[in-house]
């Protein structure tokens, strides 16, 4: 029934796919290569890489590929889309932002050449498509997320780019670069798709007992594993240390903040699990903007446990506000998992900057800079006089960036998606696994006369 | 209809974990910052602390949060339950630990530094609280957890300072300190909180597969990341390597011999989900107090497949005895899984230390005390005479002070979470998941007259 | 019914574990013993080992004991038996092949030395058992499973001897030892075990969406961690960074294209979950054997794409295609995973090496052998001249020695396995936890003329 409906598509989205993949071959070929191994100096170097980047790089894979992709499936005629399409954007964004990468080097050199840090920096560029596709999870066609990630990673790359090298904002872990973007990008595209006529709540939306559970599994392992995320891009040492320490202690107030808001919050006292799923990840957004700034760890707490409050309070009631006079759907919650706390974050960063100042240690200052780019410590060298409102500017300007780009192409790209050719689903399509996955769905064969002895021996073989 | 009846607990739990969290705030602001970076060296040291402890730092995290979190599932409606409380105390009880390991260093020294090493032994804290709770597991409030963990903290902590500090117990897999403790702890809250009535089995308290499978799930990973939190404070260098063999060597006997014994006991030589659930890792709770000890890898094994003989032994025979005589509740088997084979692995440590006595090499001395205080070290230096069955006498003392300090203190403990404001459960409501989240239980919609086609749209509806 | 049946098999079974376990103390305690540390340059090879192998090492365990153990649990009634007899197989081949370590070290020396590198070799040889149970997962008996571990581990401590240390192949991740030689002793052992009769499909062998998304998150789990498990024993520096990336890079490669080629092959066009469970992990088993050579990166995108389209293809034709002919039940599919993507990397290595020879530059020759093996590195040396070529014959000759000694052996334990004190299932046995396990199904214990309401109690107790 649904299969003529979609076999067009489909074979767009293969050929797409097949093109894809060929041209990553040919540009692999022809521009990509190693390091050259010159010398025992560069064998050092990679020594290094694997021995400082590796272990962060595999923690960050198990977050994105097993974390995210369980915390998405909360919905439970969906969990095996949410888990494939979550893996399968993640691999195409990842090779597409290596090739832009690839592209935007060979300008300036003849051969690219690829190392562990330049993987992580594409993998960076995938994590924003994988946030942004929260705000339309399960109403979207694969094709509409492929075109999605397509237009997502090089305006994810200008916009990092205009913000990190010139601008000079200092977002070691990507509060602005990644979180706020993608935050408003996914809700720029679920408004122009979506239109402005307002949902109603479809039945295959409400999770249950056991794919809330699941869910809950993922935001586990995102918890445990957020540190490495926020420090890899670190300067080894005192940097590095702080922020792994200022993420830790950020996530732990904002999980015990997010029991007490979320109880305090509804009639019963009893806890939500979506508050749960996503206040206590709350922390560890706002954090990444000032993990490795100097500051003592209480604002770590206090950021964490403010980010969380202000994260179940979107929940409650910023997302019904939203949906009802804006018309926006934000299916998982982006806006108050990645939004908000992230322009907390970068507010902290802020304030962060311009009390450094008043400090008169001179030792501050220079932790403020721990990247290592001589842009960035020139600026910080000047922070003895008006350097430090200079910055405290930038980052205001970074932040004010991210949200303008993203919201802008945002909007766009959710106009591509409209296109009929990338075949957005009908109503009563959405949040359903059979439609994608060759899957048995066994109660299904049940007619309505059955009797409850064949129930029981179709769930006796389903379960 | 249960909501009166827990609102003025749940406002109170509100309360208390609210001020808890601004009294952290307020204690953070005035007494802890993190280390001053005077100099190169200081670096130096936080690489080392980045590179040294942060990797064994995440595996326990996992263990903790997620290995832990699942293993606990194994009630079918009490799943949300287990893993929420397991990571809301996790998260309270390491904050708790902070602050009072804070208090204790701040009548020492003016400012207290913070590092992950103190947060590490936080989380180890916050260890004993999670393991006392698998004795009570189900039954209680959140508030009684909640009052449970504030009780527990502080009485390791002292009890652990008196063991290590002032006995100088060897025990680097924190065996007695924190397995041995926290098992009499959980048992003693246990008995005085449940009384002497013997409690009748309830029907939710039955494993289904599909719980089982999530709690063997939970295990695997505790299995997998247990040798870093064996190994986590060992001297870097031999001392680790070796306590990472004899981790491994230990567990993979008392696997295997689990099967074995599980099978052995049963009539038809089926094995029992949850003799494998624990067995497999009693192994590693005995050997902690050995692994960095002077000690052919063949004591390793032995140690491994004795300690899962115990625990399936407990299983089968000491867990319904103590039901019977004593009317004591052991929900998780704790006292079987932490309880003997703590025991066992103290009674290891004092045989090691007496055979290594009786070696001529001085070098398995020096391997003795590799904690690098030098109060152990000069116990060390005097074993050539009187010094090995000193510290023999030492372990034999730690183990009789971890039992009755726990087990006292837990009794009383327990009368504390008896106070009426702390809302002990009535027997029908206990093992729900639904008396503290707001998740949808659709089965329990149907009415007694539904029709086998209602009961299978709501099923499809569910699964 | 089932247990007089199955009550002698069972007592063989606790007899031979028994008696292994003692043997076990027995020869560990002659003749195993840790590293003398006989000065500073022994700690700090055991700091080494720690730091360099351990976080490999983990890693590993991690993906055999959860990833493996959950892809495995794709078939709906037999979960549990496919984890815990992953996880018992896991530690009994690996103290197997401790021991078989130890003989053969015994014979030159008095003592063998213990440490993190031969427990390591130990896990590879564990592998393979693994991987070839897959072709027979749940219709042989426990019985059966550890006669096969018996077997198959001393068949390829001599396969891997005489394939790396005699003919001097060079195949660092494991694609012609582990993966080929694994697969093909399966197939055989499935060959005989089975007979020429084609076994009709069974009820219980159907995946339902549950089953099948917990194998995803299985696959998901080794699709992480494979990069370890490929680099572990490569030369630290640009050796090991290469490997990393080049597995990575096919990996991600083989999970696009498996898509692309699943939908393909569809009519109407839907991803099959055995597809993306297998074809995702292709690209990880092709690239071992070439993944620390000197290639450009090009060549890791394009083995993986054709490892996973060699995959898929194998799924569609293939499999039935062995199944019409010759009878032959793979029940997980291993050739397609393991047999063909391994031979096509062993091709791909022997072009590999071919095309270097081409290349002037003297730097690639000397990668091309990074284990820091003398015999192998003398072969490096003579690549000049007719060096390469014959590299690449001993390439060649190692894959045959891997298929042809594997299938046979195979083939024999396949007879061994068939004796009647090894308890044969009969087929409607097959695929059945409750068989080995205490678990309750509480579905069964309702006769067909329960009602409704009775169905609906039943299934609120048990989900």
């Amino acid at each position: 029934m649904a299969a003529p409906l979609f076999t067009r598509p489909r074979r767009l989205l293969l050929l797409f796919l097949g093109l894809f993949q060929g041209a990553l071959l040919l540009f692999f070929a022809l521009f990509i290569t190693y390091d050259e191994p010159s010398g025992q100096a560069e064998d050092a170097s990679s020594t290094n890489q694997v021995y400082s980047i590796f272990p962060f790089f595999q923690d960050i894979q198990v977050m994105l590929v097993v974390g995210l992709g369980l915390l998405l499936t909360f919905l439970p005629r969906y969990g095996f889309s949410a888990l494939i399409h979550n893996f399968l954007l993640l691999n195409f964004s990842m090779q597409w932002a290596l090739v832009l990468q690839g592209l935007l080097h060979h300008f300036h050199h003849s051969q690219v050449y690829l190392d562990l840090h330049k993987l992580l920096i594409s993998e960076f560029a995938a994590v924003t498509v994988l946030i942004s596709v929260g705000a339309i999870l399960g109403r979207t066609s694969p094709c509409q997320l492929l075109a999605m990630a397509t237009c997502e990673v090089p305006i994810y790359l200008a916009s990092e780019w205009v913000i990190v090298s010139c601008l000079g904002v200092l977002d070691v872990g990507g509060t602005i670069t990644i979180h706020v973007f993608s935050c408003y990008f996914g809700l720029g595209v679920s408004k122009t798709l979506f239109g402005a006529a307002r949902q109603p709540l479809h039945p295959k939306e409400t999770p249950t007992p056991r794919s809330d559970l699941m869910s809950l599994v993922g935001m586990l392992i995102l918890w445990v594993f957020w540190p490495s995320f926020v420090a890899v891009l670190c300067q080894p040492g005192d940097a590095q240390h702080h922020a792994i320490l200022n993420t830790l202690l950020a996530m732990s107030a904002s999980t015990v903040t997010t029991a007490v808001a979320s109880s305090l919050l509804e009639r019963d006292g009893k806890l939500s699990p979506g508050h749960l799923q996503n206040g206590s990840l709350a922390g560890g957004v706002a954090i990444g903007v000032v993990a490795d700034m100097a500051m003592p760890p209480v604002a770590a707490l206090a950021l964490g446990s403010l980010s969380a409050i202000v994260c179940v309070l979107g929940f409650r009631f910023l997302t019904p506000l939203l949906g009802r006079k804006l018309a926006l759907q934000d299916q998982c919650g982006i806006h108050n998992l990645h939004g908000l706390p992230g322009i907390l974050g970068a507010t902290a960063s802020i304030i962060v900057i311009l009390m450094a100042s008043k400090d008169t240690s001179r030792s501050h200052f220079s932790q403020l800079s721990p990247t290592g780019d001589n842009a960035t410590e020139a600026v910080g060298e000047q922070w003895g006089g008006h350097g430090v409102s200079r910055q405290a500017l930038c980052q205001a300007a970074g932040l004010a960036v991210a949200i303008s780009a993203s919201l802008l192409s945002g909007l766009l790209t959710g106009a591509i998606l409209r296109l009929p050719c990338l075949a957005q689903l009908p109503e009563q399509l959405c949040f359903e696994d059979s439609l994608y996955f060759k899957i048995q769905d066994q109660t299904e064969s049940l007619g309505p006369g059955s009797t409850a002895e064949e129930v029981t021996l179709a769930l006796k073989e389903q379960f």
